[in-house]
């Protein structure tokens, strides 16, 4: 079988950084391929991370290793972890980077990293995705045990995530992320959504429709988006600048 | 054999959706090697998809996946399609990101894809990337036919393509794309070009060279592309930007 | 063994031009994996490719090939050359951006490619990354010698680099690269540097820190960067900005 691991970061891919982490990897466990994941995560943006890592971890195939390097700690006391979730594991200081996996996944344990049992690893105070992370997530790959490489950990590091609320009449979110195309992501089930509902954002009301494609170029919609939110969209445009949203905003959905 | 897909999106990779399309063919194909085209194709733009697509099909290897995903219209009745090409594949929208492609291969032929004939395959009105073209590919990459994914089409979509007129003394055509250079590509065939034609574009004269570095560092010169058009490009610099040109505009060669 | 060449370029990835090489390189190298380093370097900007393939060439394993493509001599009678060093490979223009490898490996060789004498390669007066490094790398990845495709070069071309200067109280040095995080990357090694050393840049003091960490947010700090350089950084913010502060610019350590 094919060992892979994905690589997610923070540090763009001109100044090279990326390409030594790929290949510390490469020669700690020959034959893997490295699938980039993203580097254009913004700056110590562990939030971003963590929902963009949501969105794929559990796409991959098990034994998958997703290497997270999206580290405003570094050099700090902050711990390294590897968790193993469903059968997939994540390589990730403990920021919180995390949050939605071991939320999502139906089992999950964490150790924390050890540097001197880390084959491979190696000695830089500025640098761990390179020095620390790489190896970690090559022995994994080639499938050493969380265990033979850390300290079993009863918690990790989670980050606020504001929780909706469900009343009878209503729902009570927030928007969570804007995404690249000026969509509102929200904290909100696409189940609890019923189809006559209205979504109240900037105090402006907002159909609901299954699809974009069910409404006329530059219209605002809701609909539940495919990692099942409930998203306030523009067709062909961006309802973040049209609506004037940032993340944090209120949601309410009226029924 | 490596089992192969080439991914062009437009969705950045900030966001992690291109990794859940990567990890679905992954899973589905175990042993893939998925090579990243471009995820920076400007917001829906088919046209863009089109020039980039048609710039490297060719160049991978027989049975190599082409797909691409760049679809403003996810969620409407627009078909997803499967192409065979020259014994390569491409499963994209129906929506003339294939253009390029079925004009120059020697033969080809299309399938509408049915997602109940696609192993792998999804419901989500949102994105067709992860839950139909990713697993279609990797049906492809793993051997599947045409034929067992989809019903056969008799023609696809294709885009409005501006021919280029040669008459005795001149001949007339577009500038179809400015690159990433400020080079302005245009529609017109290199070897219609003999070696004393000279180009206009925006009222100005620009000789004919064979390479960049005949010219000194700032002049502009027509030359034959890469890809076999005729270019109008400036030594270390922008031509768009000197000339003031974009998409569209006329460009005459005089002889 | 997984045949593996890596890929830096300028070239951006919208226009299709990377995924052409890549391409080129699967047809010849068939199950080669083809890791893109970048495709973000500044057009043109060779010094900046050199310090890139400088933080990651020698991490990747042994035979691994290093194809470089920034080129803004195309189409001139720069060399093209392949590079054996420490028993990695780099094919490459021959314009400096070996630079930092040759001064780094413990020995190498270098070879003028010989187009006629690379299998697969063709012919194009403005795409030579497509037309002959991508060949030249794929042949060296399935074990062709240099000595097969070139013949011997006595040297190859070096960017000037500024040598810091040691003196018993101080050391002058400059500044000879802005990252992507607003460091100032010095060309002054770094275990030249003593714990209560000052450095001073832009007529500022910075106190020399291990790790990033140590300060507190806004705070500048200088420190020894995971390339052994002397390095001034912000934390949490861009040194580069708060001092206003160019590559070139002067660096000195006062002990």
């Amino acid at each position: 079988m094919t060992a892979r691991i994905t690589l997610l970061t923070d540090f763009g891919t001109a100044d090279g950084y990326v390409a030594a982490v790929k290949g510390v990897a490469a020669s700690l466990a020959p034959g893997v391929v490295v699938d980039d994941a993203s580097h254009e995560i913004p700056r110590g943006d562990a939030l971003a991370a963590a929902l963009a890592l949501e969105r794929y971890w559990r796409f991959y195939p098990r034994h998958t290793v997703h290497c997270v390097v999206v580290d405003p700690g570094v050099g700090t006391a902050r711990k390294a972890i590897a968790v193993e979730a469903d059968d997939r594991f994540i390589v990730a200081p403990d920021n919180g980077v995390v949050t939605r996996v071991i939320s999502e996944a139906l089992s999950w344990r964490a150790v924390e990293l050890i540097p001197e049992r880390v084959p491979g690893s190696g000695v830089s105070a500025t640098f761990d995705g390179r020095d620390l992370f790489a190896p970690a997530a090559a022995g994994l790959a080639q499938g050493r045990s969380l265990d033979s490489m850390g300290r079993p950990l009863v918690d990790v590091v989670r980050l606020d995530w504001p929780e909706p609320i469900l009343e009878p009449t209503r729902i009570v979110g927030r928007v969570i992320q804007v995404d690249r195309f000026g969509n509102l992501v929200t904290n909100i089930p696409g189940d609890w959504i019923e189809d006559s509902d209205v979504v109240e954002v900037a105090g402006q009301a907002v159909p609901f429709w299954s699809s974009y494609g069910l409404v006329a170029p530059g219209a605002l919609l809701a609909l539940v988006n495919s990692d099942g939110r409930l998203e306030v969209a523009e067709r062909d445009g961006s309802a973040a600048d049209s609506l004037g949203v940032a993340p944090g905003a209120s949601v309410r959905v009226m029924r």
